[in-house]
């Protein structure tokens, strides 16, 4: 899938196409876009703990978290 | 790094070394160990909610939360 904007936001930590270098961050490149979507939901909507995820996903619309899944489920 | 025997239980939802392939259920094949380490320790210390998961942490210990993050990130 193609690269949505906000991609930018994530690479700092996941790294280009989700391939993070930094073992706290996890790899995202090929990681089901449902288990992302999830992930990003519950980051956006209290449901997951951690501070940084909680601050990035929250203003996110779900089209752009469907996008961001898509993308990085996408990468091999 | 080598199948530690409680494996057994991730397979049923994170199949054959990791490969899950049912979309709920993340890939842990190549993910960074420090981050299986750190959702598996948050499952079994309830910092990270998911009735499935929190009831396969919770007997865990240290080592075996170790060996299974070292096992999944060793996949490839």
């Amino acid at each position: 899938a193609e690269e949505p904007a906000k991609v930018k936001t994530c690479v700092g930590c996941h790294g280009q196409g989700g391939h993070s270098v930094v073992p706290n961050f996890p790899v995202l490149a090929g990681q089901h876009a449902a288990y992302l979507e999830k992930a990003l939901k519950d980051f956006r909507d209290g449901f997951r703990h951690n501070a940084t995820m909680q601050m990035f996903a929250k203003g996110l619309t779900d089209d752009e978290i469907k996008a961001l899944a898509a993308y990085y489920s996408s990468q091999k």
